[in-house]
């Protein structure tokens, strides 16, 4: 693919979108698995998910399946789920809880660090040390679990540095899963991307997100009656925010610039006011659980994150959701959606399933509609790249230069 | 491919049907797309179907979608349905009305012929002018709607002189649908021609249909007693019909000749007497709808038609059934067959489907079974290709020979 | 692949499992179709379900659809089910009864032998003799069909030797199917043979085989109560069964050594004691259906048989169930499980199926899920060949090494 890969790329142009092979091709799938998604930090899930030693998740990264666990010394490891003996996947449920992983085939036995333990009825001298399971990088930040298949991975230091002080106000560890949903979207996971790096559909395909947000709006079009609006709201909670240290880092209409492919950044958290009489993206705005974290006024604006290739985050005072994709396919893409709210709070007394989760679902299912949509038109042999709004795309352009970027790296 | 094409060609034998690639292979289906089916003149539908300025319907030609529709002025206008901007499907239902044409993505807004009127949200600088729809070239002849996407497609006008005179008296354009079914066929689409060019098969397979054709006697089976009927049938249309203008115009047994590689006739259409006592292609050969287009009398044979390599219709005095072929992969074909009668015919009062449909769904899917089972015999490593009936395979035999010199031609 | 298979092969170690691509790649795949599976002898059904002249089952080996019939002089005859005219499948049902094999399509006629009688229809030249339906290679041993579908098929005489004195009392020629049961697993063919080539998984896996068996004892784990016993069913067996012309041939536990590359051996069969107190495998040990065969007394421990590529075989006192693997793509195989009766015994009076098959079917489905979790984990990039028990796996080393010397060969 290389050659092939050099030439796709000679056709792409800044500024349009990219030609329909990155969009559909088996070839350049496998290369976006082998430079993407087995080189970059990919998030796997809430550390609320595994609160006890020996409890786990499992996920397929394309078709890699991994466990996540949290180890016996309270730490959270990732291991491929792959037994050393014959290749049985070991955990073959979604999330368990185990003392120890014992393949189903033979019952080859490992420590939940990987290690054999046990293989019983195998030949005397078999040296168990060189069979441990292999294993996945693991970083947790506030709460949020990241893992790596990477032999030697990016340094994870400078997110845990610019995400961890954004987090910390809201209370990720303290925090429970109230509801997952998955989704299987038949659309490439750059197209996906493309999706969420703009608010340019946001009008005519999100009528329940911008009620609540500013995002829709660019330098083009922000009418001076909202410029005033965000003014006056960003003042005001950054007066009235400053008491709980908290602060909004994004203070215009449009969304914040990311990612940065020059400077390698890949991650990013910001927190900005909602609209004037929001506090919780619900459908009426309203707080629809208690607080998350450590808030303790519901008026806390919006924390966002988003970390390539396959997260997003939208923390309200009262809930948060988190978005993470995994590849499935060269038109197929793995989503799950969770909701999270404090892990004291109880269903039906403290939070209903019926008022936390419309606004994030309606938004999510929105937005697979149009990205499979767009995966048949980029498939027709009519398709040719088009230009993107300088005013309104300039994320996916960034995105765009980020991944051309990545793919290109040859180890 | 083009190697393996020669060899594969150079494999073929006059008179039998062809080495299984041709059926199954991944490589031979993409050419088949490239030389056959985004070069020749393609059936899209009936202009009845999209009476009103902005009606539309839409159609996917393997994975071009595409949007057939009339414009301001009346005309019929084709455009690939893919927005200029990230390439999303525009039309997302298989039939609607649209002022304008409108991506549910962005809103890039066109007019009904593809022009870019609006995209809110643009540099200023993009000069619109350069991103009108792709369009898609079509012809409409009688009330039937006819589509090419290449560039510069083969000239229509033979096909409109040789229909256009046999389609009038049908009256297509005074037509409706009374019902359409559709059918995703396990089985190549040259296996769904090669059944549709021979009547061999209808003895055994087609019940229904025999009753009321001559098509499945061939010069080697024909008894006296059936040549005779046909004579006396012929000579009777002959003197009845010249009145109304008609004439039979295939006048033996067995099917008329086409295509015709050579004289690279892909289209023809001709009338013919129904076995005596059947006036319409319906179960019992009773009239089953009211007269459609210009006839006054029920006894006017059957008008044929069929325009390679997609479309074929038969037409009674009270109803015309369209088939229509597109190709889903190496081994799947998508077909839409229609039910048309006259226009100011109401269901229930005029014309019942428990009468109207049976003939031809029941002969339809008597043919898509035989195709699959072909299909799975083909794919079989002991398949060689077999010898083709000079009686009854005679058209089969020309497809074949027209199959080839489209593939082989090269731009 | 010849160039990919040879460094595919040089990556090949003895005494571990083999490279991924072996388990899961198309072009491996194409492979094992070409030197394993058209070329080995494949067990096909049982001669009593097609008892009569004209009774016929068809298969599907990969997508060679084959026939197999009784012909008029009782004989059984395999033929590719693949009209010679346009390639059409003849026999569109799984069994059925035939005087004659017409193609539904134009109706060519064949004998049971494949010879082409009539089609009606061709020019008259046509040479009738050289349109022979194409012949698939078959052998009956003692009521069991195999096929091959080489040109020269390899010798089968040893096959009939080795396996004749050993089923002819259980008479499978006078038995019937009470029961088959249709699987289509998702996972390569080889992993099921691996799967079916080890007890060393039953401890965990298989609780109702493990109350009946010694197998899955080994030379590292047999405790001296467990030897003891089967040292002394042995004995006793040797003495009881010698009026009936019966002998253990398999008298330690674990399984019988097979295959042996080496020595080109493929099939075997042996009979072996069951536990004390068991005297069928059914889920208490009782006899759940009338003898088979020729014997008098349920004391017959169990005949077991298996050979390669495709077949196993378990039969007790009362009942045999016989297991056929056929290839459906890289990660996918189609299994049968056939319960065999007496032909005289009826059901509800005789034998009751929720007695009968659940021993089996357990058993079975259980490997299915395992070999199905195993192509999961196999399909990984982390996935890496591990090492054979040698107490415990000996005969999937050895399928291994016969797998590995089969598709090295070229012809």
């Amino acid at each position: 693919m290389q050659s092939g890969l050099d030439s796709l790329i000679a056709r792409c142009q800044p500024g349009w979108s990219l030609p329909a092979d990155f969009y559909n091709h088996e070839a350049v799938y496998q290369l976006d698995l082998e430079r993407v998604w087995q080189r970059g930090w990919l998030f796997a899930g809430h550390a609320c998910e595994i609160p006890q030693p020996g409890d786990y998740f499992t996920l397929d990264v394309g078709t890699d399946p991994v466990i996540v666990l949290r180890a016996d010394d309270g730490a959270i490891h990732g291991l491929h789920n792959v037994c050393r003996h014959r290749g049985s996947v070991i955990c073959t449920e979604p999330a368990g809880h185990a003392r120890r992983l014992v393949c189903p085939y033979h019952q080859w036995t490992y420590s939940l660090d990987g290690q054999l333990l046990a293989c019983r009825g195998m030949q005397e001298e078999l040296d168990k040390s060189q069979f441990a399971l292999h294993r996945v990088h693991t970083r947790e930040v506030e709460g949020l679990i990241f893992i790596s298949l990477a032999k030697e991975p990016a340094p994870f230091d400078p997110v845990q540095e610019a995400l961890a002080p954004m987090l910390r106000p809201q209370g990720f560890r303290r925090a429970k899963v109230a509801r997952a949903v998955d989704y299987l979207v038949q659309a490439n996971w750059k197209l996906v991307w493309e999706n969420n790096r703009e608010c340019y559909h946001c009008n005519a395909n999100h009528p329940e997100y911008i009620q609540a947000n500013f995002d829709h709006y660019n330098a083009d079009d922000t009418p001076p009656r909202v410029r005033a609006e965000m003014c006056a709201v960003v003042a005001r909670s950054e007066q009235k925010w400053a008491a709980a240290g908290l602060a909004p880092t994004h203070k215009q209409s449009g969304m914040t610039r990311f990612p940065d492919a020059e400077r390698n950044i890949w991650f990013s958290a910001n927190r900005t006011p909602l609209i004037e009489g929001w506090v919780s993206e619900s459908l009426d705005g309203r707080q629809v659980a208690p607080f998350m974290g450590n808030y303790t006024d519901a008026d806390v604006g919006t924390l966002r994150m988003r970390t390539l290739p396959n997260f997003w985050n939208h923390s309200s005072c009262d809930h948060a959701v988190s978005t993470r994709l995994l590849p499935a396919g060269p038109q197929r893409t793995a989503i799950r959606v969770w909701w999270l709210v404090d892990a004291k709070a109880v269903e039906g007394r403290d939070y209903d399933l019926a008022k936390l989760i419309p606004f994030w679902q309606r938004t999510s299912e929105q937005d697979w509609q149009i990205c499979e949509r767009q995966q048949r038109g980029v498939n027709s042999s009519a398709y040719t790249p088009g230009p993107y709004s300088t005013f309104k795309e300039y994320n996916v352009e960034s995105f765009v230069r980020w991944y051309l970027k990545n793919v290109k790296l040859e180890t």
